[in-house]
C-alpha cells in the first residue's frame, strides 16, 4: 500500500502542504469579497499621500466596527499599521469618519446632510486647514459603516481617491435575507453545508461565524434577515428559541441587521394547544399579541414576521374560510404597536387545479389590494411561477398598487445549477429589474414599481433567498458569493448595473488586474444565457426532475397535481411545444398592463427568450433567425454546451492569477458543469425528438443515451430537498 | 436602531476584529494537534543545534509527505526556514529521514531494523563522520512518516531531543476510524455539523479537507477509515458511490489510510432487484463476488467491509434462518482472493426480548467461535450494552478465542454530553483497556486480547465511532479533539498512559507552559468520573431521553421494547434500585471468567463504580463509607456538580494562556455543562425520591422543579437522532 504512486490532484497536495504556484497563498474563500488583498507597491504609493490615518470622534458600537473595519482593511491592503485617533487636529492624508455631532471638523464643514437620509453616507475629499482629508459621513451611524465599506472596496479596487465627492443613499428600505433554515439544522435548498445557526449551542455559545455574517452582510448594505424557513416550525415561536433568535440579534444589531422570524400560521394550535388558529377568533387574536410582547421584550427592534399561509401545504387563513387580508391583518395588529412588519408570501397556487398556475396568485390577492393593513408588506417572487432560470416578471408588480410589495429573488441557484453550475445572477436580477410594466405607461420598470416610484409605498424592499450555509466558503463555491454580493448591491439600489457590480466583485474577490478582471467578468455576464440555454431555452420553464429540481424531467407527467409536472409547463406534443398564456390559452397576459398584451400575445413580435412562456408553437414555426423552432430549440441547447466549454478554457487560461485552492474549485465545477449541461442538452432533445418525431438538424450529435436512460437515473440523495 | 448599546460579549468582538487579549491570535481549531505554534525562544536555541537541516533521498508519495511536514512544522515552530535536501554528504543537526534503501547514509549505520516491522519507526542520534545527526527511519514509508509525527510532537513538547533512541511499533494492526455518516450528508450521533463527505461533488471535485483530514489521522497511526454508517445505505455500493469512494481512497493512499464501506445485508435486492439476499442462494453469492471485484477495480487496496446484521432492524441473514458465520462467510468469501477483510459487528440484541440484553451479544456469537472464515474479524463495542458512561467490559473479550476480536470505542459522546461536555475519554478508554477479564489467569487485560497476546490473532485492530463533522474545529469543540487524539494514540499502543496522551495533547493543542498545561491535565482527568458522577453514578447505565439520548430519562417505561426503557435498566422501586446480574437476576456475570464471578457477584466486595451494574440494592444498603446507598447516589450527583463548578473556575484562572476564541467556547461549553448536569442530578433525584419515598439527606438541595416538569422537557431537534 505504501509504495503505490497513484496520482494526487496537484491542487490538492498544494493545499496540503500549502504550497501554491505563483506564489498566492491558498484561499478558502471564507474572507468572501473583504479580503483587503495587499495592492501593488505602485498602487500603494499613490494611494499614501491621501491615506496617512484615521481621525474619528465618540464611538458607538457600529461606530468601532467602522473603525475597526477600516484599520483592518487600510492596515492590510497598504501594508502599513493605521489605528483610529480621535483628535480635533486636521492633518494631510486623515480619513475623517462619523456623523456630524461625533466630530467637531465634521459639524464645521456644513456639509448638506438632510438628502442623505437615514443609512445614507457621503464621502468627499475636503481641505480642511490646508490639510487634505477624506470625510466618510452620514446622519447616522449605520450611513457611516456603509460609507467606510464603500470606501475600503474602492481603495482595493485600486481608484483614484484624490478628489471624491460620492454620495449614496439606498434606495429602498428592507434590503433583506431569506434563511430556508430548518431548526434541525437543514437548509431547504441549501447546496452549501447546513445551516450556519447552530440552534443547539445558541443562546449559550455563540459562533464567531455570526458576527462575520452580520459583518459581510452590513458590507453590502443588507439590513433584514428572516432567520428560518418560510415552510416554518412552529417552534420557532417557543420562547426557547426566541432567546435563541435574541441573541443573534444582539450580535447583529450593531452592523444594522434586524432579525425577522417565518412564522407558521397554525402555531397557537401546535404550541399551545389552541383549539383553533380561525384568526376571527378572540383567543387567537390575543394569543399573537402576547406572543408579539414576548418577543419584543426579548428583541427590542425585532423587524416582524414573515408568512407563508396556503401554500404547498402550510396552514393559513383559508383554512377557517378568510382571506389571506384576515390572516395576515391579524398578525399585523398584534405587531404594529411594536413597529413591526408583517411580510404576507404572494407565493401561493393550486388554490384552484383547473387554472394556469401563472395566474393564481394573481388571482388571489388582486382582489385583496387595498385590504391588508398599513404595516404589511406582500412579498412576491420575480416571476409568476418559481425562480425558473428564466421568467417575465410577475403580474403583481404594477397591478398591486395600494399594497407595499417586496421582490423576492433566489440566490441559492435551486433551479439554475445549484452549488455547482457558474451562473452570475445578477444579470438576471437585473433583466427583471429592467423590464417594464407599463403599470403607468412607459418606463414603469419593476425597479422603479419597487422603490415606490409608480405607486407610492409606506416601505420599500428586496428579498433574497439565501445561499448560505456552513461550508467553509459560505455559499457552496466562489463564485455563488458573487450572487449574494449582487443581490445586496441591488437591494441598495436596483439601478445599479449588473456588470459593473461584476466588476467590483472580481476586483474585490480575486485582484484588478484588467486581464484577469474583464475575461471573468465576461465569463459571468454571458453565465445566465449560457445556462438558460443549454437548460430552458426560449422560454421554457420547469422542466427540472421531482422534488429537489436536479437534472432534466421534461417528460414527467404522473404527479399528483397537474402543475407539478415539467409535461404541464412545456405541453409539448406532435404538433408543437410552449404553454398558450393568449387568449387562445390560459390568458395570463391579460393579467399585465394593456400596453403588453399586444406585445406578449404575438409569437413574432416580441423576445423570441419568452416566447414558449407565452405561446404554444409549431415545430416548424420560422424564428426570426429564418430557422424552425426545432432547429432552434437543438441550436440553442448546443450553443449552451459549447459556451461552458468558453468558459473552461477562459478560466485554463487565468490560471496564475488566482491562488491554486480557489482555481481548483473552480475548474472541477466548470467540469460538472459541462458534464451536466450535456445532461440537460441530451434528455431534453430525447424526449422532444421522441414527441415531436422529428430527426435532429444536420450536424448535430445525437443524445448519447436513449430516452429510457434519462428516464432511468435517479438521486436519492440530492441536497437541499426538503423532507 | 443604530445607537443602542447592547453588549456584545467580548470575545465574539475580539473574533470578529481580530484582536485578542495577551496577543494570542484567535485560533478556530482547524489545526488541530497540528499547529506547529512557534516555541519559545530559549527552546528554540536550545534546539537548533540539533535540527539545522532536513536531509532525504528518493521520494515516494509518502516520503514527500512527511517532507512537506517537516518543512511546515520545523519552520513554524523554529522560526527558520527549512527545505529537504537530496544530499548524501551528512552535516551537523541534519534529520535525516527515509528507508535503508531510499538512503545510503541509513543503510550504513546497520541499525536493527527488523523488530520495527510493518509500519514502525526508530527515532535516533547518532554521530556520522563527527556530524550530529537525527536517524528517521523505518523499513517502509508509513513508518517513516509515522516517524516525522513523532519527532514533531517531541519538538512541538520543547522535549531534549539531543540522545534520542526510541522505537515505536504499532500494535494493532488495523486502527480505524467508523464514521456513521450518511449519504444525504448527516451524521447519526454526530455533534459536529454534517458530514466532511460531499458526496454530491464527488468524485469531481476534492475537497483539500479531505487531504487534511488523512494528514490527521496519519498523525496519530490511524490506518483505515469506514466512509459511512453502519446503518448502512445499499446505495453505497452502487457504481457512482464507488467512484467517489475511490477518489477518496487515492486521496488518503499516501497517508497510509485504507478505505472500508458499511454494507447492507439486503444490497443485492435493493440494488440489483435480486429476490432474496439468503447467503446460501447461488445468486447472491455471485452477487457479493462481483461486486467485490467491481470496488477492486477501482481501489486495488480496498480494506473491505464493516456489516451490521440482523439488529436495531437492519437485515441479515437471520431473515433467512441463517446465522451470523453464514452471512460473514458468504461475503468474506468473496473478499478472501482480494486481500480484504470482513469485519462483523457484534452489536446485536433483542433476539429474545425476555433475557437481560447485556447478555445477548455473547449468546449470539459464542455458539458461533471457531465457524468464521480466516478473513473475518468480530467488532465488539467495548461494554455489553451501548457506549455508556461507563460499563464493565463485554464478556466477548476474552470468551470469544477463535475469531479476530476487534475492540470498538465511540468518540462521539452520544450518551456523554455529546459536543459540549467537557469529557476526556482517554481515561474511559484506558479503563476498559485495563480490566482484567482473567481468560487466560491473572493478566488478561482486554488490552492485551486484542492485541492477540492471550489467544493469537491473525489480524488485531481497534475501531472508533467518529466524533468528526464538517464544523471548523472538526469535531463540535476543542476538547473533544482529545478524544479522537487519544483513540488514535491508544489504537498505537494500547498500553499507553491516557494522562501522558491528555499531557501530550494539552501541549500541542494548547501550550508548554506547565502552568497551563497541569491544571488543564487534571481537568481532563477528572472529566469522565465527574460526568458519571452527575448522569450515572454506582454503575447506573441508559437512564438517557429516548432516540437523541439527549438529558435524563430515568421515568420512561412506554417504549415498544422493555429494553429501551431507562427503567429496565434501573429497576427503581420501592425497595431498591439497579439491575441485577447475579445468579438471583439475569446471570450475565456468568459470561465472565469464572475468577470474576466472585468478584462481580458480591455486592461488598468489588468496586462501587460497578454497583448497581450487577445488583439490585436496597436503598439502605450500606456503602463502603458507611453512608446508606441513597445517601451516597445524592452525593455522587451532588460531587458532579461541584466538579463541575471546579472546572469552570480553574478555566477562568488559565484566561491567559489561551487565546480568546478557543477560551470563549470552552467557556461557554462550560457553562451549557453545568446547566445540563443540575439538570440530570435534579431530574433523577426527582425520580428516585419518587419511587423510593426517601426524603433527600440533608443538607442538600431539593431539585428545581418538580418531576412533573422534566417529564414535559422535549427537544424535537436534537442532533444526530437518526430517522
Amino acid at each position: 500500500m505504501n509504495k503505490q504512486l497513484i496520482n494526487i490532484p496537484k491542487s490538492l497536495l498544494c493545499n496540503c502542504i500549502d504550497e501554491c504556484f505563483a506564489n498566492k497563498p491558498a484561499e478558502d474563500g471564507y474572507k468572501l469579497w473583504l479580503r483587503y488583498a495587499p495592492l501593488p507597491l505602485e498602487t500603494i504609493d499613490a494611494l499614501k499621500p491621501r491615506i496617512r490615518g484615521l481621525m474619528s470622534g465618540a464611538m458607538s458600537q457600529t461606530l468601532s466596527i467602522a473603525c475597526t473595519e477600516l484599520e483592518r482593511g487600510l492596515s492590510s491592503m497598504l501594508l502599513d499599521e493605521f489605528a483610529c485617533v480621535s483628535t480635533t487636529v486636521p492633518f494631510d492624508g486623515a480619513i475623517l469618519f462619523g456623523t456630524a455631532k461625533d466630530h467637531p471638523l465634521i459639524a464645521e464643514q456644513r456639509l448638506l446632510l438632510e438628502p442623505l437620509g437615514k443609512e445614507g453616507y457621503l464621502i468627499k475629499s475636503v481641505e480642511i486647514d490646508d490639510a487634505s482629508v477624506t470625510l466618510i459621513v452620514g446622519n447616522d451611524d449605520m450611513g457611516v459603516l456603509y460609507g467606510c465599506f464603500a470606501f475600503l472596496r474602492m481603495v482595493q479596487s485600486g481608484m483614484d481617491i484624490s478628489q471624491l465627492h460620492l454620495a449614496s443613499v439606498p434606495k429602498l428600505d428592507l434590503r433583506m435575507l431569506n434563511h430556508w433554515d430548518n431548526l434541525d439544522g437543514s437548509v431547504e435548498r441549501g447546496y452549501a453545508g447546513s445551516s450556519i445557526w447552530d440552534w443547539w449551542t445558541l443562546p449559550d455559545y455563540q459562533d464567531p461565524r455570526y458576527a462575520d455574517y452580520a459583518r459581510a452582510n452590513a458590507s453590502i448594505g443588507i439590513n433584514g434577515t428572516v432567520l428560518n424557513n418560510v415552510n416554518a416550525s412552529p417552534m420557532i415561536l417557543n420562547g426557547d428559541y426566541l432567546k435563541k433568535a435574541a441573541k443573534l440579534a444582539d450580535i447583529f444589531r450593531p452592523f444594522g441587521i434586524k432579525v425577522f422570524l417565518a412564522v407558521n400560521f397554525a402555531t397557537p394550535c401546535v404550541l399551545d394547544g389552541l383549539e383553533t388558529a380561525d384568526p376571527m377568533d378572540a383567543l387567537v387574536r390575543q394569543w399573537w399579541k402576547d406572543k408579539v410582547a414576548e418577543i419584543y421584550k426579548l428583541i427590542p427592534d425585532f423587524g416582524g414576521f414573515l408568512v407563508k399561509a396556503n401554500s404547498e401545504g402550510q396552514p393559513g387563513p383559508g383554512d377557517y374560510d378568510r382571506s389571506h387580508a384576515d390572516g395576515a391583518n391579524m398578525i399585523a395588529e398584534a405587531l404594529a404597536p411594536h413597529d413591526g412588519i408583517l411580510i404576507w408570501r404572494a407565493f401561493v397556487y393550486a388554490s384552484d387545479p383547473g387554472t394556469d398556475r401563472a395566474t393564481e396568485a394573481y388571482d388571489e390577492f388582486k382582489p385583496l389590494d387595498g385590504a391588508f393593513l398599513p404595516n404589511i408588506m406582500l412579498q412576491v417572487k420575480n416571476g409568476p411561477i418559481d425562480f425558473q432560470p428564466r421568467e417575465p416578471f410577475s403580474p403583481i408588480f404594477g397591478q398591486i398598487t395600494e399594497t407595499p410589495v417586496v421582490l423576492e429573488f433566489q440566490v441559492t441557484k435551486e433551479y439554475l445549477g445549484q452549488a455547482t453550475h457558474l451562473v452570475y445572477l445578477g444579470k438576471a436580477f437585473e433583466e427583471v429589474l429592467r423590464f417594464d410594466t407599463y403599470a403607468d405607461g412607459e418606463g414603469s420598470t419593476v425597479a422603479r414599481i419597487i422603490q415606490g416610484e409608480i405607486f407610492p409605498q409606506r416601505f420599500t424592499g428586496m428579498a433574497a433567498v439565501s445561499n448560505i450555509g456552513n461550508g467553509r466558503d459560505w455559499t457552496g463555491g466562489i463564485f455563488n458569493q458573487a450572487n449574494w454580493y449582487a443581490f445586496g448591491r441591488l437591494a441598495w439600489n436596483p439601478e445599479l448595473n449588473s456588470e459593473d457590480i461584476a466588476r467590483e466583485w472580481v476586483r474585490l474577490t480575486f485582484c484588478s488586474d484588467e486581464a484577469f478582471v474583464e475575461p471573468v467578468v465576461e465569463m459571468m455576464m454571458s453565465s445566465h444565457e449560457t445556462l438558460v440555454d443549454y437548460m430552458t431555452p426560449f422560454g421554457l420553464h420547469h422542466q427540472m426532475a421531482t422534488g429537489h429540481h436536479y437534472g432534466p424531467g421534461p417528460w414527467i407527467d404522473d404527479l399528483k397535481r397537474p402543475e407539478w409536472n415539467p409535461s404541464y409547463y412545456n405541453q409539448a406534443d406532435e404538433a408543437g411545444i410552449g404553454f398558450d398564456r393568449t387568449d387562445r390559452g390560459s390568458g395570463a397576459i391579460r393579467q399585465y398592463a394593456p400596453e403588453l398584451w399586444g406585445l406578449f400575445g404575438d409569437k413574432h413580435g416580441f423576445d423570441e427568450k419568452y416566447l414558449l412562456w407565452f405561446h404554444h408553437v409549431a415545430w416548424d414555426f420560422k424564428m426570426k433567425s429564418g430557422k424552425s423552432l426545432w432547429d432552434s430549440l437543438v441550436i440553442r441547447y448546443d450553443t449552451g454546451i459549447s459556451n461552458v466549454e468558453v468558459m473552461q478554457s477562459t478560466w485554463q487560461e487565468l490560471k496564475g492569477y488566482v491562488d491554486c485552492r480557489r482555481f481548483a474549485q473552480i475548474e472541477a465545477y466548470l467540469a460538472i458543469q459541462l458534464r451536466e449541461a450535456k445532461w440537460w442538452r441530451d434528455a431534453c432533445i430525447a424526449y422532444f425528438m421522441e414527441v415531436s418525431g422529428l430527426p435532429l438538424p444536420e450536424g448535430h450529435e445525437k443524445p448519447g443515451h436513449t430516452l429510457d436512460y434519462y428516464k432511468s437515473l435517479n438521486h436519492p440523495f440530492a441536497p437541499g430537498n426538503p423532507e
